[in-house]
């Protein structure tokens, strides 16, 4: 038996369901499983992503037996819509799209009207009884096979569409302003002339046979699979390359059919906010691409989500169609229990379906219809913690714009995609990456975007555009990015080529500063002061349900009593990482410092030292308190000791003013501090060692704050003492000597002990190796997976941007592995660390602080490999809460198709 | 039973033998094994090596049976000796020695004449009928038992020996010069100061009890183990802590009873050259130390060593006793198979042997030994080869001073240790650290050398004495440490307080230039010109045998035709390492490289490379032609490129005017190629993925060269084309690619193919890690063991200076990692990469070309984790050799004692 390439469906059956959604593509899936429910959709059948993947494997050829396959399911088309491919009376038109496992906005290539030829055009116009319909259809067809399957496009940036170039000039000639001012004479010469044209410019002919038009656009479809912007669009998306696209041919129905005709999008529930309304826009006597390329500003379906008098909504003008729409819209929720984005056509009074699919969301709206949904009691709490996306929570957890700043708005739009964003007005994408690489903040300001400025979306703050609504392009890859999105925005004149925009009388240049709120629609002048997130509420009960699921504990990396508050109140069990630098730099420390590095012996650096003591303790006295109780991991002192001098020639000379002390003295010291290789020098315990008294004096200033604690105001502490940079057991077992002998002294002056473990960062590669040595005297283990990846790659982090980007373009690095962790190469170092270390201490605690701790893939890898926790910034903390639950879920996900 | 920690030796019998060298140390199981032969050894006992190791376990004290199983050897003594311990008739004395494993000259402390008090005194006096001789034994006991084991010794360098200067006192105020001229009634007054100077300096009363002494002394053998001394030494020749010492307690005999008594020590061959000849040094009425310790200048023992005719010979002096110790020479070394270093004492006529044990040697020395034993039929080729150790082997490859040169022979002494050596005169062994740890080569001139001196004499080029003979400190240290020696140069006067030493009128003062040649024993003023050394002959043989007996191996490092063809000569069978940096420094080449390093574009590094490719042809060319047919492994560029720009402003504008370029753009490239860590920055296959441009041009040079090659002169060429720094599968196929592409280019050209393989170094910790994958395409790994231990242990070579000796001191890693490879932690990353590599690809080729592959220890690790070969400079291919054939005889070795 040869292998099933095409699934038909249609006429209220399907050969595929929504299970197979890897075979058949999102689309697909959505499209079998709708006519398994007897919602309207117009017949069709799909080619699956297998065949993709058979067609590269091939050389870009196919497998015999598919044409036959395709032949037998257009003839099942045929029968059911009542027409015949190719037929010049009652031609059978057809789209052909693409349909990947996950939707890839405008990434992939689209055509309609398909079937069209110069005879099939009569038997359209014979059918519809509208002359003008058919040709429009046919220009329509030529114009977007000639694009998108034969490749007539702009060959440059400042070169306009070819076609509206021709489209421009007739209109101009016959001094008509709109499309539908073009008669449908008109409109037959623009065919002639769009197919004279794609000959001149590609020197092949328009294909008339239909077939040849299909395979045409089948090829299309799998060819753009591998074009640039989708491979762009799969590599920041993380979508595999394998994956491959489905082939979705359908017959056509038409929105554009007159004014009984119209065709829409809609989300079962608010994309933005999560309310539970139905939310969708619409144009009467349009086809589908309208709405999504936002040419027309499209009018809302209903009452809900009308923001003036002026429109006209969908329930109002076509009441009947409106209600089945309803009818279905509710169907389809309750059926996949999820949230549906879906798109609909109403050809001369009747509802046709064309797509559903999970609906995209920003963050809020996503913890609002997980939370509503378990309340509906549609899902249930696990399901709930893992639709929210780890990654996405960071929406949530950064700043909106104060509401007590002072805003200059300067105009408004549509609230596209959420959030506060400010940054410096840039006119293209190319612009946006290069001013983004440099540092700055960028607001890209477009008058719509297309998939060409994905790139640019990518690193801006946010998106601003003139045209397009709620489900334009731009609003709808924004809320996908989590980005701010103010679309829509009429009253901005963009003039792209003096890269600058009107408002009012007002003229924004490139450069400028302008803030975005994405929940208003606001644009406001210069740059607007923000406020912290509320994080009660849904998103409180979310995180509660991904707490009760998640094995693994949460700390976060602070140093400051005011971070280490910060993060309690987003869930933080501990401090995984206290770096006790700035307790070295801050204020009249520093002196002291340099008085410790310029001193001669011992006892000079003990004299500075104890002069650093008393405000070290105080330190730890806060964070402890703040922490009552909860575990806290110092780090000793790290850094290498030039970075306490100053490099400048200036600020040496005054710091030898200051000190009283020669100018060449500190001159000579940064000499013989300076490293080739700071990152490999003389720093972590390399420095306890050399000098075991700043280890000392840091271990009594831990051990007398937590004394003094517990003394004055009863309460607990448990400091984790971790010393850097270890290699060998050797440097472990000195400096832990010394921590000891500091603990028993502080413990006798106070008679009383505290308990505490000494640790060790594991972070050079050698540590890992030797775990098990290690961990013969170690508590505790953290793995430093910044340093780790530093020296496990042999990258240095400061200079690595000279190759890492074109690494990662390349495809030699599936992702900058400072911010995923490579699971392949030093994770293999993390997981023979663990069980190294736990062969030997069977109970060793261990952690992560690097700053993958709070990156979700990083995260379900810790929870994996047995860590009791990992450890991020406060901000990251909720994302690694929740983050740790899907690991649960996607562990139990395994197990269960593991038992199957 | 418990255990036996006392073995007693003597009259033709003894409890151990020569086989419990690790129990009873090297002295103890020579002695045992001497008296086993019937050999007359005086009376006495071992105490072993593990009660040592007991007495630190047991926190330095003594299990309670071995005060019986003393007293019980110490009853035995007695009998065989017919005198008592303690008796104040018939006195039994005795000496205490240390006797570890492995001789550690002057590390231990030696107590003689132990036994005497003020009533046995008598005694002895009585016996040896000579007063004077009574006393004089009894104040030497009490200064050297007040010295080693009561701890008076001088408190700072400044300070004279406290004993010496009581001593020195009473001469004076007796107006005499020598000790010899003192009379029993004043070294009877001596005894009592001395008593009464350790009362007032140390606070305790010598004791009188013989067996406290006794008790004092074992003490202060088995403390010395762990004196700074004994740890320094152990530290500088491995030696590990736990190995213990024995302490051997024997029967006194004298050698200063008179003109018919003497002490002499002897090698049975030539411990300099090797030769087959008694070789020995004697002292006429004296005891053992003094001959060791250089005070006096001892006399030849036969005329093969004689040097002057003024000196007289044992053989000449007393012949009967000259004939015993000749059959007992031969005797031993036929017993032994192995040249011994042996010490003796004649009192009253006769002799008595108080040590037998392998004697040290010089490189030269061991070689011919070991040749001559295997032509006498002694041994066979497999030990000979075994004796010979490669990392003395050495001395032998670097060069001897140029016959033809001119040279200012100022002095001559005794040809001590032989070798070449030029330095700049020091005077202290601190000196002699200090000046070396800037760089300086220094030659460490004393009056005579001390176990003190080890750490000066370790650093300097060469040592230059004015007192002491053949079996002087200075010399024995020298030979072992395979440096040039010139012992007993009488005719240099030594100040080290103006740290200066005039010699005939001249005066050379600290810092001077001079030469010493061991060979020969000359002093030379300045610097003299150096030639090469000769390897055929006994070395050449020494090799070949070990070429039979290796496994793996040996190529070298080397980039120019000139050290290929030294390489060759040394025996290496391939290139290894061949740096092309070299390729783009030289000459005008370095100009086009800059040209390439400013270009903006692909098409001008191109250009800029075109006229490089020539040169490096050419490079390629004359390797391969040197190296006809044996393997080239050749590494593409591998630095940053900034170490191609000059660095400083000045070089800056003389660059930018010879390139015609503004000084500003070359200033700004510099800037732009600045990094933070350059050994983690832009550099090897990351050049080369950045500008592919370099790696084909280099990939066409070798190819090219090798078709030229055999084109013109019929001579064949394997070139490896190793890519540097990989750490990804993609960063290895991404290059691969550009090289298999440039060879089929030129083969195409050529009509013809080279064989050639493409594969890596293994550097980065994370390519030994995915070494599986690596293997997939790579068809041979390298280990750059440099680089991995950098990275592996966060190390940068260029840094580590400022911690990395005080890790060796405080016992935290037990070598330099970059000198010998850490096996335990870098070398795991080694054997994970073999065996992954080998996982993958069976017959992978691995390599070492890190400095570790000419470094014994090393080698034979990469013996043990089955590499095909080692890689190392051109002078160390033959210790490779060697090292190479030792793994496999201690791997056969370690089979046969597993196979008992």
């Amino acid at each position: 038996m040869s292998a099933q390439y095409v699934y038909a469906f249609g006429d209220g059956k399907a050969d595929g369901t929504a299970g197979m959604k890897n075979l058949l593509g999102g689309k697909g899936a959505g499209l079998a499983e709708m006519s398994n429910l007897g919602v309207p959709v117009p017949a069709g059948f799909t080619i699956t992503t297998e065949m993709c993947t058979v067609y590269y494997k091939m050389n870009r050829k196919y497998p015999k037996e598919l044409d036959g396959q395709i032949r037998k399911a257009m003839a099942k088309v045929e029968k059911i819509m009542g027409a015949k491919f190719g037929d010049e009376k009652n031609p059978l038109l057809v789209s052909v799209r693409s349909g990947a496992r996950v939707s890839m906005p405008g990434m992939m290539d689209t055509v309609l009207n398909l079937g069209l030829n110069d005879k099939t055009v009569k038997g359209l116009i014979a059918k519809s009884g509208n002359e003008r319909f058919g040709w429009d259809s046919y220009r329509r067809f030529v114009q977007m096979y000639g694009d998108v399957v034969l490749g007539l496009k702009p060959e440059s940036k400042e070169e306009e569409d070819p076609f509206e170039v021709v489209l421009s000039k007739m209109k101009k000639s016959l001094g008509v302003k709109l499309d539908t001012d073009l008669s449908a004479k008109d409109l037959k010469k623009l065919v002639a002339e769009f197919k004279a044209l794609i000959k001149k410019r590609k020197g092949v002919e328009f294909p008339e046979d239909p077939w040849k038009q299909v395979w045409g656009a089948i090829e299309a479809v799998f060819g753009s699979w591998n074009g640039a912007r989708a491979i762009k669009y799969r590599k920041l998306n993380g979508i595999p390359e394998d994956w491959g696209t489905a082939v979705n041919v359908q017959a056509m129905v038409y929105g554009n059919m007159g004014e009984d005709s119209g065709t829409g999008v809609a989300f079962t529930r608010d994309p933005a906010t999560g309310k539970n309304l139905f939310f969708g826009e619409y144009l009467i006597n349009a086809q589908g691409e309208d709405v999504v390329a936002g040419i027309r500003t499209p009018q809302p379906v209903n009452d809900s989500t009308k923001s003036d008098k002026s429109q006209v909504t969908l329930q109002k003008a076509m009441p009947k169609a409106y209600k089945t729409l309803e009818s279905i819209y509710l169907k389809l929720e309750k059926h996949f229990k999820e949230m549906q984005d879906i798109e609909f056509t109403i050809q001369r009074g009747k509802l046709w379906m064309l797509q559903t699919r999970t609906g995209k969301r920003t963050a809020a709206a996503a913890v609002k219809i997980a939370v509503d949904m378990v309340r509906e009691k549609l899902i249930d709490k696990k399901i709930a913690v893992g639709r929210i996306e780890p990654s996405q929570l960071d929406q949530l957890l950064h700043p909106t714009f104060d509401p007590k700043a002072k805003k200059n708005v300067i105009a408004k739009g549509l609230p596209a995609s959420p959030g506060a964003a400010s940054g410096r007005v840039v006119f293209h994408s190319d612009d946006a990456e290069s001013w983004a690489a440099k540092g700055e903040k960028v607001i890209l300001v477009r008058i719509e975007t297309s998939p060409e400025d994905i790139g640019g979306m990518n690193v801006a703050q946010g998106i601003l555009t003139a045209f397009g609504g709620m489900t334009s392009h731009a609003a709808v890859v924004a809320r996908g990015m989590g980005k701010c999105c103010v679309a829509g925005c009429g009253g901005i004149e963009v003039d792209y080529k003096s890269k600058l925009f009107k408002v009012k009388n007002m003229t924004i240049k490139e450069g400028d500063w302008i803030s975005l709120d994405g929940s208003k629609g606001e644009v406001m002048l210069g740059q607007v002061a923000t406020v912290h997130p509320d994080l009660s509420g849904d998103f409180g009960k979310i995180m509660g349900w991904a707490d009760e699921i998640r094995k693994i504990g949460v700390r976060t990396n602070a140093d400051t009593p005011h971070d280490s508050a910060v993060a309690v109140k987003f869930g933080a069990e501990g401090i995984g990482l206290c770096r006790t630098e700035h307790m070295f730099f801050e204020g009249d420390r520093i002196k002291a410092m340099r008085e410790m590095i310029l001193a001669d012996d011992v006892a000079g650096r003990e004299k500075a030292l104890a002069k650093i003591l008393p405000y070290q303790r105080d330190d730890f006295y806060g964070i402890f308190k703040v922490m009552a109780g909860r575990p806290v991991t110092i780090r000793l002192l790290d850094p290498p000791l030039h970075e306490f001098l100053p490099q400048e020639t200036q600020n040496q000379a005054e710091m030898a003013k200051e000190m009283k002390v020669p100018a060449a003295k500190i001159k000579a010291k940064v000499a013989s501090l300076h490293e080739i290789n700071p990152m490999l020098g003389h720093r972590g315990c390399r420095l306890g060692i050399t000098y075991p008294e700043i280890s000392a004096m840091q271990a009594r200033a831990i051990f007398e704050a937590a004394c003094l604690l517990k003394k004055k105001e009863k309460i607990d502490s448990h400091p984790e003492v971790m010393i850097p940079l270890v290699g060998t057991i050797g440097e472990f077992n000195h400096q832990k000597t010394v921590i000891d002998k500091a603990a028993q002294e502080v413990f006798a002056k106070y008679k009383f002990k505290i308990e505490y473990m000494v640790g060790t960062m594991i972070e050079i590669p050698r540590a890992a190796l030797v775990a098990d040595k290690i961990a013969e005297n170690a508590e505790f283990f953290s793995f430093g997976t910044n340093d780790l990846t530093q020296m496990g790659f042999g990258y240095s982090r400061d200079d690595a941007g000279k190759f890492l980007p074109s690494y990662v373009d390349l495809g030699i690095l599936p992702e900058d592995p400072f911010q995923v962790l490579d699971q392949e190469g030093i994770g293999q170092l993390v997981q023979l660390g663990i069980e190294r270390g736990r062969k030997t201490r069977k109970k060793l605690k261990v952690g992560i602080c690097g700053e993958h701790g709070g990156e979700p893939k990083s995260v379900e890898f810790c929870h994996r490999v047995g860590m009791n926790y990992v450890s991020c910034s406060p901000y990251r903390v909720p994302v690694a809460r929740l983050a740790a639950a899907h690991a649960v879920l996607k562990e139990s996900k395994k197990q269960e198709e593991k038992d199957k």
